[in-house]
């Protein structure tokens, strides 16, 4: 009874093909199909048949993340929960999308929507699970391992907090507070699985994504990917740095439709007991660019 | 109901002050008590008052492990599921060791002890939980982050497997089979944390130690270690490589006793649905040591 | 008859112990001498008396630079090549400063102060050059391997250019020049070393200091120096990230002086044939800073 | 009048096509031309026509390797001084490789057949010199940046290394005596060109190759190229580890033919003023071999 990820985002994007070109000549994702205009994509490290859908649109932002259940009837356990909660719930059926089977699908009191789901084709990866090889030959681009978390924008972020560290079983890993420390502006979640966050929330308006981020290998990487994105003329939003929040070596870019991509490394490894941390907003900036110490108008201001 | 991660290790060492002299300036671990003729040490990153303790005796190797539990409850379920099982198992009182509270301990079908606690005093890193730094001054050696994992030996591996799976909720990342299948001499587990391994078996001996391991923070940190050991003239076993199992990187010495240690650094991420990846005996080698593709001599015998 | 390397940098400071503390600390150079007001200073791997001199002053900036020439009387044949080009020279003699013996001082077309010299105290390092360990015990700080260039502003950059090249025998690794390609606006020149530069010249208001390099280890250590940046509350002027020209790793900040300071690594190997790369005025931001593609106001402007 | 580098090795190879693939795809050099039978090839970052020639023959070995000289006046100035010394010289005509001018060729005291040109056809790298990018598309393989460096042996370390320094202007950066003192074992000499070494000698067989070295650009590119080998199934002779002469980071591998690798980096930075590091016989394995310390028989033995 455990959500194990984030597993899956969905992204609206204004042209879609040179979005998939960017997807996988720059990022370095596969393709892995298309289906009703939409297309599918993993990266090399991942086992399961996707974790990034592209979907052309009129304006570019989220249109859904989703968390990856051990069991497949945690749905029914964590549908009481999230309608308890006074969340809007429907089932998604088996279908809907390529390669998935059943999910529950939600909105966020920040009015994201969210899916639960367990059942997903394993396809497995390139260097497969016999006698394997550590890497497999022919990665593209900057060839993140994984999908590894979003940020998002909200205006209560306490409520959101609350609603997945109650509902959803998920932990703080650091938190931002006003100076007073008595609103929440900020948060950073993970579920049972180490990672320093799956998801965070940032205090803004609604519904907005911040950015989807991609999982390197290490701070060499972070470079060649930020050296692979000059050569490609891609916007680089914040270039190669360490986070005070998760301790992470990161770097932001933009999709074509300006969604903004991050490729992070590093972080601390996190268990149940981890204790979590506290920022004050005034040393938000040294929080998120631990070397500038200041928040970068754009950095704040571009949402999607 | 879940365990976190492997705690602590005590071992054996026949010097105790030679050993101390090694563990903290060497390693770089932090001395935070002694009681009763032990010493009680912890890496910088650790929040739990201690992960390791050095007894001293005749003979090197591991006197117990432990893994610390998410809940004080848990201790009771597992007790139950620990007998079923058909182990042998007392409870520790509370003041036992320093700075930990009641635990259960229990003998593996290989002999070795394990024990099971969730209450220890938190005594919190140097960086703090408040706008921390991302380090904290005054490292000293090899400075890891926290202990990582053991790797025991014992005759019945595909036993002391299913206790780990069955009993204790964990998860399998690696195993080694015979080239037709039919016996594990090899497996890899981890709890819900991320990691590719809290504890391993390798066919061998029962009771015996193959190595425990501190975590270290990438590839050059590696070849940092590997420069401090040689400074300060350790026994190196394996200098840097790459697994092939775990795909960590690695490097191999021994303590003043004769304890193989490791400081590793990387690997994948696994959730509870990673598919368990197998070796066939015959590639041992190069699941191992990926670049020298067969075991040492030393490597395979020397076990304390 | 062959410059070998810059060998020297004396810097005007306003609090002299505030900067020695910063310069021992925070960027680790070993204090070796104090004489009339001043401090000598070097990094933990050059074997010469010292490469760095703080003496306080009114304002910061440059008091003059230094190079080594591979024989006591090269002096000679450079003291007239360097007349012939019209520039004042002097004989400094030996004693005028700690553990130095005779130099030339002359002025560069953009009035800076440069002085050749060959006899210097030498000292050696402390991992010596019997059966040595690649690098000492006990390194403070950002730790440099060497002092490695210096970048100065100057009006008339073609003809500063031309002297080092006719005159110092020195050779262009990079330029920048207007689009029309009519005027050099930027030129990075080396001694036979195999450095990407030993001294730079962007235009700018003559005598002016834009910063001194010193040379870190790799990519992982330029994190490390702007962590270290953070941590001191060092200004940071520019994050880590790689240069265009010279392909180097980089982070730049600012003494207590508001001297600016580089930590500088990679690059590549130049020889005497090395054909000169050509930038022009439109490309600068993505020559000096290959991730952002734009200057910055600070990086431009702040001069000493 | 300064040779620049080692600029060219040829290679005796059994199987050229099977070497061409190696070394074009595991190695990742660029074919650049066939002529009578010879394959030129050069590293990516070089800006010569080629660097390295493969001929079938056989056995394996080390046709000749040649220093490239900063003038073409040179070649009489130093033809002078070789026949001074006593060795046997030669004119080699324009034509008799692709895309060379003249040279002279004579032997060494060892045996080993040296060549001394200076004119070549320039073909400059893919980036270019115009508002270049740091690194090409497209690379393959461990992809390193130049050949860095030969290793050799001879019976008569002493009175070659005098040959390089008396005759060729080269320097010592290390050398390796007997533990009296008395007799030099082993030599590695540089141009003025800022490296740890173009050309080493050991005490072995007359007229033998111990390793042709390519640069790599850093310790993860080790790691890389070690990761590459074990895929390409290509027999590894050390795996990643640091030496202490040189301080380099290194791995050696075998082409198919026998002829050792070695993907090496860093190491420290060479003046003519460097002072030379003594190293004794009993400490050689610690010398070649900083974390290992000893050396192994392959490594000592096999020779081609």
């Amino acid at each position: 009874m455990t959500i194990m990820r984030i597993g899956r985002a969905e992204l609206r994007v204004l042209n879609l093909e040179e979005s998939v070109k960017y997807y996988t000549n720059v990022i370095g994702l596969d393709e892995v199909g298309r289906s009703e205009g939409k297309v599918y994509l993993k990266a090399w490290d991942e086992y399961d048949h996707h974790s990034f859908i592209l979907q052309e649109a009129d304006s570019p932002g989220l249109d859904h993340f989703a968390f990856k259940v051990e069991h497949e009837d945690d749905l029914a356990m964590y549908e009481k929960k999230i309608e308890q909660f006074g969340c809007t719930l429907k089932r998604v059926s088996k279908g809907t999308r390529l390669a998935e089977g059943e999910a529950i699908r939600f909105e966020l009191p920040t009015g994201h929507q969210v899916e639960l789901y367990h059942d997903i084709l394993r396809v497995g990866t390139r260097t497969g699970t016999f006698n394997p090889h550590p890497w497999p030959d022919g990665l593209r681009g900057i060839a993140p391992h994984r999908l590894d978390h979003l940020a998002l924008t909200g205006d209560d972020v306490g409520t959101v907090t609350r609603f997945f560290t109650e509902v959803m079983d998920m932990f703080i890993s650091e938190k931002i507070t006003t100076i007073d420390g008595e609103e929440m502006v900020g948060s950073f979640m993970y579920a049972r699985n180490g990672k320093a966050h799956d998801i965070a929330f940032i205090k803004g308006p609604d519904k907005k994504l911040h950015h989807a981020a991609f999982y390197v290998d290490n701070w060499y990487d972070v470079l060649k990917a930020a050296d692979i994105l000059t050569r490609n003329n891609i916007a680089i939003d914040v270039t190669p740095t360490r986070h005070g929040i998760t301790r992470g070596e990161t770097t932001y870019f933009f999709d074509p439709s300006g969604n903004r991509n991050e490729a992070f490394t590093s972080g601390y490894i996190t268990y149940a007991d981890f204790p979590t941390i506290t920022w004050t907003e005034d040393k938000i900036g040294q929080g998120i660019f631990y070397h500038r110490r200041e928040l970068s108008e754009s950095f704040a201001k571009a949402l999607t």
